[in-house]
Order: structure tokens, then C-alpha cells, then sequence
């Protein structure tokens, strides 16, 4: 099983793209946790050292996906 | 089946991206095109009227994802 982390903040393009995104990845090979980083800032560091710059973004097997653009992380 | 569309140019943020999202869609139910713009220049005008304005993308149930940046689709 795949790690799939969806980072976002709440913004209309983020759930926009996690309505897209995340249902469409396949379940039985990705285990998807949604994480939102202006609920929980204590996990922005770990976003960024995962090479994520905005939200919302995909991490799927360590590569950071940045899908459309919400917000800059330095700006939560 | 639902149709997925991957629009790229060939960059190495676009076969990165494409190896990280196209493989992880749930096969069973999005049949997945990938379409190079550089090699059918033709299927621009496709790409912008489906909302797509940079490559690479992906185009799941008609909501354009933007996945991060290689090139702006006016300079192909």
C-alpha cells in the first residue's frame, strides 16, 4: 500500500481538487490521508520538507504535486 | 468509464508528473489518454477550451488540474 497525502486549506480551488483528485486514485493501491494545514499548522514543516510550496498539493510515493494554486504554505 | 485526459509537452516536470499521477488513477474507472501538445499542436485549441492554460495537466470529469508548472500552453 502507497501513501497518497492530500495538503490543503480549506480554499474553494483546494476542495475543488481534492474532489477531483482523490477519489479518482486507485484505493486498493494508495492509502489517502487529507491533511488541512490550517487546522493542523503543526504540519506544515512536514509539508515543506516533502518539497511542497502551496496548497493544494499531492504527495503520491514522495513526488510533491502541486495541483492548480490555492495559497502559498509562507502564507498560512 | 470515466475519461481522463493528460495534457504534457514532453518536459521533465511533465514526465515526472505523469508518471506520478497517470499510473495512480484508479484504472477500473478512468480510461486515460495522454496527449503530447508538441507532437498534435492540433489539440491545443481542445486543451484551452477544456480550461487548461500550462502543461503538465490533467483533465478528470472536466475540472482542469494544473500539476505543477512546465510550460505555459501560449508558448507551445
Amino acid at each position: 500500500m502507497s501513501k497518497a497525502v492530500f495538503y490543503h486549506a480549506g480554499c474553494p480551488v483546494c476542495v475543488e481538487a481534492e474532489q477531483a483528485v482523490v477519489g479518482a486514485l486507485d484505493a486498493k493501491r494508495f492509502e489517502v490521508e487529507v491533511v488541512h494545514l490550517g487546522s493542523a499548522p503543526s504540519r506544515i514543516g512536514e509539508a515543506q520538507a516533502k518539497g511542497v510550496k502551496s496548497v493544494p498539493a499531492l504527495v503520491l510515493d514522495d513526488v510533491a504535486l502541486h495541483i492548480n494554486f490555492g495559497a502559498a504554505l509562507s502564507d498560512l
